[in-house]
């Protein structure tokens, strides 16, 4: 899985930062966590294609972070789309697709699948990847995102099995499996010995806009990688609580007591042209801190 | 008064151009004429002050020239804005602006006067300026602009009256105002010897999306600049004709009807990655064309 920023800034876009959106994108298949505006420019400036794009997470239905939703959609309609497309998010994102539509008489000729939640939810269940929902704390409602990707099944090592007299057939399955079989000669064979230790699947949580707080903690529990809002520096904590939002030591100590492996830090307030002061805040509460960059590419 | 193209591409935004909108400056208040999608970015990058805003200009509700409107109204907010704002656009642009804002949550400090309309109507009339819209031809009601300057008294020479023995005060209203008076030595001074020639206010028409059609014409007639929709090339007559638009030629042959002294082209599709043969074909039939480029101001 990767994650390309194609929006870092809150509220407003700056000259050198547009609004909220990301790209990840697994196997080909390209998840949009938020669309704001100059998604759709950014997306082609980061080189992905209309056609693979499976589904939109949508955290809250701030201007910032769904204006250009309607426009994403025209594009996969121009794009010749006929596929279901997911469309996650808290309550009011089925209306607000339903009701622009309508208003700028655009119509899609494929079905969107409506999954609204106000509460902890699973979006999204596929054999290769779940997504999980819950509220964060912020001034309308908001939903963080837990995408997880299933784990990979071990290596299944075929020319160990065949030495060991194992039949090819039902009973590579059964290893497979983790189940033991009896060899040609009678010896039993351990799913062990021929599959290797399975891959553990990546986990990403997505987490604004939010206040600090135990929702977003359960969501990045664990995590490779948490993208978490940081609005302000600390010197602002007030205007943080007072707003919804997160300071930058507020968003470590989530990544902190989530014990996740990176923290991505994005969502800055159009007042900081330069972003080091609120990475260097947040390293000091968690050293695996990262500032998300414009177009940037993260392998989670 | 001066054009700044913000976005010049028609339906989807592509690398080198963003979707319509053109800020119109005069004496320092802006008119943004559509409000494509990173029209807010393009604007800063412009230069431009949100809190010069003066309205709103619409030409119909299509997607590619609406969905950032309720992103702007979020930044005049932000600006602090108080004064009302005028949105002039086609029956719909209201509950687009109403709706969408409710369902971003989002409130404005400032009144707001929608002034909608499908037929031919004065959209704006202060001491300074005059802008009318008229129905064009495209797949919803669209409607063009005329915004027309006022024209400027001519230069009240102060000397001259003073030699002629005209005494300050009332006379010299009665001067300004094209009357005659009688001096102090009981000579009758008139208006033409003290006052300059009125100077001509300039005229803008901006028509699109539209086939070409009577009513851009009659919008642009005798205008300084046209602004006019140029999505196609000639060779594609019956996608244009088809899709509502108008090719490059066709473009130039509504600048020829109206007599207008030059034309702009712009809304190119995005098929077009180099716009200089839609230039060539427009200026065979109107050689005073030129094709908007992203950022360029154009000093009407």
């Amino acid at each position: 899985m990767t994650l390309q920023f194609l929006g870092t800034s809150s509220g407003q876009p700056t000259l050198e930062r547009n609004l909220s959106c990301i790209a990840l994108v697994r196997e080909g298949a390209i998840y949009l966590l938020d669309c704001g505006e100059a998604a759709q420019i950014q997306f082609r400036r980061a080189g992905l294609r209309f056609g693979r794009v499976a589904g939109f997470l949508i955290t809250h239905m701030h201007g910032d972070h769904v204006t250009v939703l309607p426009g994403m959609l025209m594009s996969l309609q121009m794009a010749g789309r006929t596929e279901p497309l997911l469309i996650a998010g808290p309550p009011g994102i089925r209306e607000f697709v339903v009701e622009t539509s309508r208003l700028i008489a655009t119509g899609f000729g494929f079905p969107i699948d409506f999954v609204e939640s106000a509460a902890a939810a699973t979006v999204l269940d596929t054999p290769d990847l779940v997504v999980e929902t819950a509220p964060l704390e912020h001034r309308v409602p908001a939903m963080g995102y837990r995408i997880v990707e299933r784990d990979f099944p071990g290596r299944f090592d075929v020319e160990a099995a065949r030495a060991l007299g194992v039949a090819e057939g039902p009973d590579f399955g059964r290893l497979q499996r983790g189940e033991s079989v009896v060899a040609a000669d009678g010896t039993v064979v351990t799913s062990e010995q021929i599959v290797g230790v399975p891959r553990r699947g990546k986990v990403v949580a997505y987490c604004t806009d939010t206040r600090p707080c135990d929702g977003a903690v359960a969501l990045a529990r664990d995590a490779d990688v948490l993208v978490h809002e940081c609005t302000f520096l600390g010197d602002r904590e007030d205007d943080a609580e007072l707003s919804g939002h997160s300071t930058a030591a507020q968003a470590a100590s989530v990544a902190l007591r989530a014990g996740v492996r990176r923290l991505i830090i994005t969502h800055f307030s159009p007042r900081y042209s330069d972003v080091a002061p609120l990475l260097a805040e947040a390293r000091t509460v968690f050293p695996a801190t990262e500032a998300a960059e414009e177009l940037a590419e993260y392998e989670v």
